[in-house]
This record gives C-alpha cells, structure tokens and sequence, in this order.
C-alpha cells in the first residue's frame, strides 16, 4: 500500500495525527525533497527530527528518485506499506499525480492524507479564496529565455475581478550547464524566487506588452514562510513590496483583484509599515 | 489569546499535532457548528470523541452564537487562551474572516493553525489546482428565489478553459417560517443540496439561458463526503451523474474546463461504473 501523506507547511508538528499514525506503520518512509524541504530545516543530511518523531528513517527522494526511481517506491509499494511524505498537501501546489497514477496501474492500493497546502493558507490575509481566478507561475527569467504566458492569464483573472494566486520559481537539484556538458553529474546552488525579483518580472512583462494589466500601483499581498512561526504577510502596492526584504524562501505574491469591504478591513491589519506588529503573531509557535 | 484551529476534513484525528497541543492549552474550547459537522459524526448533544482526544469540554457555536455571542468568546480570549475549532481549514470554504477581524481590533492575538480544506483537497481527482477558476456556490432553489449568478461565473471559467468548483448549499439552523411569524424560535430540519439537485438546477438554469455554457454531456467530477474514509468520488458526463446516490452529505462538484492528458488518465480511475473498485481504497483508514 502507497500512503501520501500531507506534511503541511510549517514544520513536523503539522502533520496530522491520521498522518503520523500512517507513517509509524510503514516498512519504509520515503521524502519528496525536490520542490522544498526549507521550512521543516531539513538539508540532506540531517532528517533527525522527522526521524525522531516518526521513529524511523525516512529516505529523501529528490527529484532524480521521484522522477527516476520511482519503481524503488512502487516496489516496495506493492510487497509492504510504504510512506510518500510531501510538503503541503498531496495535491497542493506542486503534483504527485504521476506517481500515483503509476501506482494505480501497478494495483497498488493508494491512500491520500490530506493537509494544508499554500493553496487554502494564504487566506490568512483575508482575500476570500473562492474569489480566486487562476494561479500562475512565475519562472525565473534568463538572457535567452523569458517567459510570459502569465501575463495573459492575469489579464483574465483581473478582467474578471478576481485576485491571483503567483506562484514563485524553486530552482532545486539542477545539473549544472558545465556539469551537462562534461557528462557528470554536478549541481547548481538551489535558487528561490524573491517577492521582489517576481514583481521585477512582473513589471518588466507589462512594460514589454502595455496592455495596463497592472503597474507599480497595483495592490498586492506578498508572503514570505506561509504556515511557519516566522512567517510575514505584507500588503501594498507593487512598488512598496519592492522596498521590503521578505527574508528566507519561500515566497508568494497575490495580485489582488476587486477587493470587498471585509476583505480591505482584513488587509488593513497587514497593511506595508504594520509587519512588525502584526505578522509575527499569527502563527501558532 | 484567540486560536483558530482547522479540523481537516474526515474525523477527529484529522487535527495536526500543533492544532492539538494548542487546543490542549486552552482554557475553553469552541466548535464552529453552522456550516458542518457531519463528517465528525458529532450532533449536538454528542462531542463525546473530540472531548475524549482534548481532554476538556467542547461548547457548541452554532450560527446564532457566533454572529450574535462573538463577544463571550471575545472576552475569554481576552483574559485567556481559547480555541475555535473549524471544520476544514480556518479560511477555506467558509469564512471566519469577521471573527479574526473583531478580536484584532480588539487587540487579541489571533494564532491560525491551518488544514486541510475541500479547496485543495479535490485535487485528489487528479485536476490540477492551479487551473481552477472562480469558485461557485449553488444555492437551495424556492419557488420564488432562484438566483443563477453562478452561471456567468461557469461561463467566464469555461470559456478560459478552467475547472469550476461548485459549492452545494447547506442549510442549518434556518428559522422555520412559521416560527419568524409567531416570534418564537423553531428550526428547519439541517438541508444539504445533494449533487443530483445540483445538476437538476444547472440544467435548469442552462435551458432558460440557451447560452450552451454547459449541458448533460458536459464531464463533471462528483464528491461525496471528501476527505473522510467512505468518499466517494466519481467522473462522468452531468446526465450519467445524475443517476448516482452519492449517499450522506456534505456533496460538491467539479465542472472540468479543459484537461491535460495526465488529468485525463488519473480521471480514467474515477469514471462512473469504477466507483466501487476505486473509491473507498483512497482514503487512509
């Protein structure tokens, strides 16, 4: 049997118990590690805290394994009870659909732990989340290679009055350009996409196409560490969140739309100049 | 000090560890009970299972209390630690923005602790999250009230080729007509909209509008009690939907815009004659 259990966002005390319970009976314990494991403080070599409170290995499968390897897991899936541990939820911003569409093939029986995902989280600021339209992607922009198919769906969502959820470029386990060529395996540094490097983006786009989708002004919600102690909501315009320092990964940006009256009051209280005030208190510690 | 707590979606063991020791650590203990508490078996006079897993007495809030008795649970968080537990996640599907917004003013310290929601957990049927558009809600037609806002709403979401989450309606605690008319307080039995009367109504409102957004050949995904171990969840046109008992509430449904193959092939295991191979597996027992 194949659990997918949802971590949740903040660190090991957010998995539910139905998750932990699920975990403790598995044979072997597997991490998805390659969209990001910041928020937990794991690093490759230290799972020590999962560990201690699940008391078991747990088996980091980075992008590579989960893309790669996956008959390891199913394998084992198949024979004995098996843990797929993923930040968030299952379905969450990032998919594990793949994986378990392989299983169900295989006849693998799959069990879904749900948990929080920066899906449902972000209405922590008071944008109603039935008010979404899509989400977007923002990638990281390089000299050749500039993106913008975001731009158009922000166009619809705000023509329609809606907020939009943007999601920001994780750059993790990527082989290096060098590394391709000489045929061995090498890494680059794992990148994260800034609130401020998204709006740079942003704004660049918009400059690029005119169409007054939006502009400096426009009124947007950054987040910095959704569901972490530390985490910071911030409310302003584009330039304003510019002007911030967001601190550590990860981040995502909301481009807000028509907003109603409970949803401004709710933002006053995260309103640019109020961080210090106001954010580092809303999370449980 | 306020803590808003997310009960996930199935039963009592669906509360994360820190939603746990938080409400463990307070000093009274409210429930959220106007929307839902049927997936956690819990009537009014039965909190018995949650009560057990706290250790401490559970106060029903139901609509009347939270709208018009805010203040006692205000003023006990002013001089205490007090939980208000929420079905879901604290700011999915429902809202509990008013209540966050009237102990901030009042200088509270709001603690949120997040969880699953049926906004994210639908994904489990293999559609992806991020192309959802503006969620709808379907409310209970009367003979004179039939409001039809979410159509233009399907409408936009479709023609941009995105999902649409319909949200069925719930009706608890209604004062019954009769009782408004004579002064004295007495309630409608509870009301949920099954996915069947959803679709009845859909269509309904399709045929006075002739704008052919959608119609009984249009694919849909319906959920039964999502998120608890006897979910159900089925794909097929609205017509072939029609004719399922989906059995007990809470019901949603998903009118699916454009899919990628790999939603495709996961919504293949959910087609309408697989129900009984498929369903009752996926949830963790």
């Amino acid at each position: 049997m194949l659990f997918i259990v949802g971590l949740g966002l903040g660190d090991e005390r957010d998995i539910t118990l139905r998750g932990l319970e699920a975990v403790k009976q598995c044979d072997k314990v597997y991490i998805e590690a390659y969209t990001s494991l910041l928020s937990f403080g794991i690093s490759s070599d230290g799972l020590s805290t999962l560990e201690k409170l699940y008391g078991r290995p747990v088996i980091l499968a980075d992008r590579e394994m989960v893309e790669e390897k996956a008959d390891e897991i199913l394998s084992a899936a198949r024979v004995s009870d098996v843990a797929f541990l993923v930040v968030g939820d299952p379905f969450g911003a990032t998919t594990h659909t793949d994986l378990v569409v392989r299983a169900k093939k295989l006849g693998i029986v799959v069990k879904v732990i749900h948990n929080a995902s920066v899906m449902n989280a972000i209405g922590i600021c008071g944008l109603q989340l039935y008010r979404y339209g899509e989400t977007v992607s923002i990638p990281f922009f390089t000299e050749t290679w500039r993106p913008d198919s975001f731009y158009e769906k922000i166009q619809s969502n705000r023509n329609l009055g809606l907020h939009t959820l943007c999601l920001l470029d994780i750059r993790v386990k990527e082989p290096s350009l060098e590394s391709l060529c000489r045929g061995k395996k090498q890494y680059e540094p794992p990148r994260y996409m800034s609130i401020n490097t998204a709006i740079e983006q942003l704004l660049e786009v918009e400059q690029a196409k005119v169409d007054s989708v939006y502009n400096e002004d426009t009124e947007c919600v950054g987040f910095a560490r959704i569901g972490s102690e530390d985490q910071i909501v911030v409310a302003g315009t584009m330039k304003q969140l510019q002007s911030i320092d967001f601190g550590a990964p990860l981040h995502c940006l909301v481009i807000t739309g028509n907003t109603h009256p409970l949803e401004e009051e709710m933002l006053d209280f995260y309103r640019v100049g109020k961080e210090n005030l106001e954010q580092v208190d809303d999370r449980a510690s």
